[in-house]
């Protein structure tokens, strides 16, 4: 089983998209926002904007479930305050759900968080409740700045992120460390702050003992580590430097996706990070749409890569294929036993 | 010949850095700001922090030359305003002017510029001119971020910045883009705010046509390229996405540096960056400083990794340790020549 632990919904119907522009521009003018009940998307809407875009590509590329999300890049925690956020993440969620129940075998839910930027985490905590208990989402996605490129909340270790902790250990499922549009003019929001918001949470987790309080909580770090793992010397030499465990003790806690989009990268990504700590990941319909002319394929049909890496074995395909992804994400089964359930009555 | 294009003083005497903590603590209280007569150096004090630190190191390590700049961490140019960053730039400049003085066959100075968040670029052309023309520097250090992890300042290709490039094209000198402290507590320094600058400033040139505007202008991405060389596949996609030029194209004017302290990370770094673009970096004395116990020999011993390199022919080695650095710093052998020809007399 080919199990991609890093979709997006990225090409939901345009009345999602419709109805979140006029609920932007009613930030300053609240009295003219749309009522969730405007929003109509038939499930013909939801199975055409999914047949051609994500389901084709799992078909061609050999790939059998995605764990989804609400496209991340319109998370923009940033915009409007923490109902707007609560609002939009309970539509996203929302349609996630309708997904997983037109293609029970094809998806898996993972909640968009109601995040605000100078607003407690705490207050994501019944959102993340509401989609692990009743959506049956196994997964979170946590914005690390949800300011949206000006870093202005505090870094995870601060206990100000612990409730969310907390629940997530309660409900036993893993967070992925994903950051949502850039309004920094410096930031390029995929070639720039997706990555370095990987290489920015992993150090901070590196200096940080967060997982002695939280022992049992799992992060996952997308796009194959940020730079982690091609600067992996320097992140080993820093902990060293200063007194940190080595980071093998930080990996029982953190794991990284496929999500890099050529060989030799996929390469370097294997040589460092032991197997057990890498998923299968594409990050598709996502980042990047074309096919590269060096290769003839999609950039981001990642499978092809991790397949080419000649000294893995059988067991260590399945373990990132398949196994890691069960391992890490412990509610999987049920829940896709629970789909299945459901889809036959 | 062995050329490392990345060397900070980053032992400079205790004198420096007592001075340096007055300039701060008098920020609020220019009264009480010492006068740069106050500090005083003698030439014994500087070769001391040099024999045991970065010439013990170059003997070891058979380098042959560093191209040396101003310790990158300690420009902060964060704190206090313009007038604060120009006393502090103009003391570090002389100082690096003074050890190449002691030591002309081992060092070229690079100068760092006294920049100040929200102070336009143009305000560090004096400096840059002094540096090159009256202190034989080669090249300067441009912090993209002078806010110091805020990222207030525009984008590296807008024309905020463009008076700096004039310069530095009229001048024949490179810039490496070199961020310093991070006063941000989302940003380790040398962990992500360093690696996090090298990718967005890589992105930021993707995106713009700044070399349309200056065509002869040379940028250098230290630290490897951040995490640029790792995620190659991404880049090319994006820049494809975009329809922005090949990133060959944009390889006429960047280069990237070997700051990449373990094998896997360099052997990425050689499949994919062409060589013409890469110069040898050691970052030494910097960023990680301990002995890799699964080596033996120092994380930052990057020459070590190169000469590993099984595919690299020996024309290869010779780009990468010295033509490259000689096409880049039109100035160096000349300048070389000066240094000698004043010791001699």
């Amino acid at each position: 089983m080919i199990i991609d632990c890093h979709g997006h919904y990225t090409t939901a119907p345009d009345a999602l998209v419709a109805w979140r522009d006029r609920q932007i521009a009613a930030i300053g003018d609240p009295a003219n926002a749309p009522s969730p009940s405007e929003l109509q998307m038939s499930d013909d809407d939801i199975r055409e904007s999914l047949e051609g875009a994500q389901l084709k590509l799992q078909r061609e590329r050999g790939m059998d479930l995605a764990i989804f999300s609400p496209r991340a890049s319109r998370m923009a925690h940033h915009l409007g305050d923490a109902k707007v956020s609560t609002i939009w993440s309970e539509i996203c969620n929302d349609l996630i759900y309708r997904v997983c129940g037109l293609y029970p075998t094809n998806f898996v839910g993972v909640c968009q968080l109601p995040q605000s930027p100078g607003v407690p985490p705490e207050q994501s905590v019944a959102e993340l409740e509401r989609c692990v208990n009743e959506l049956g989402f196994i997964g979170a996605n946590l914005n690390p700045d949800p300011s949206g490129g000006w870093w202005t909340d505090p870094p995870l270790f601060d206990r100000w992120w612990y409730p969310l902790y907390e629940k997530l250990c309660e409900l036993d499922v893993p967070a992925m460390i994903h950051v949502s549009d850039s309004c920094n003019p410096n930031f390029h929001m995929t070639g720039a702050h997706y990555i370095n918001a990987d290489t920015t949470a992993f150090m901070q987790l590196i200096m940080s003992d967060l997982f002695k309080d939280f022992p049992t909580l799992r992060l996952i770090i997308p796009h194959g580590g940020g730079a982690v793992p091609y600067h992996w010397g320097r992140y080993r030499g820093i902990a060293q430097d200063n007194n940190r465990p080595p980071l093998s003790e930080l990996l029982q806690n953190v794991s990284f996706d496929t999500c890099v989009y050529h060989l030799p990268g996929m390469e370097c990504l294997m040589k460092v990070v032991p197997v057990e700590n890498i998923m299968f990941g594409s990050e598709m319909v996502g980042a990047v749409r074309g096919i590269d002319p060096e290769t003839g394929h999609y950039y981001d049909d990642t499978k092809r890569y991790v397949d080419q890496i000649s000294w893995l074995t059988d067991k260590d395909r399945k373990m990132i294929y398949e196994d890691n992804v069960r391992r890490i994400f412990p509610r999987l089964d049920g829940q896709l036993a629970r789909q299945s359930a459901a889809s036959n009555k």
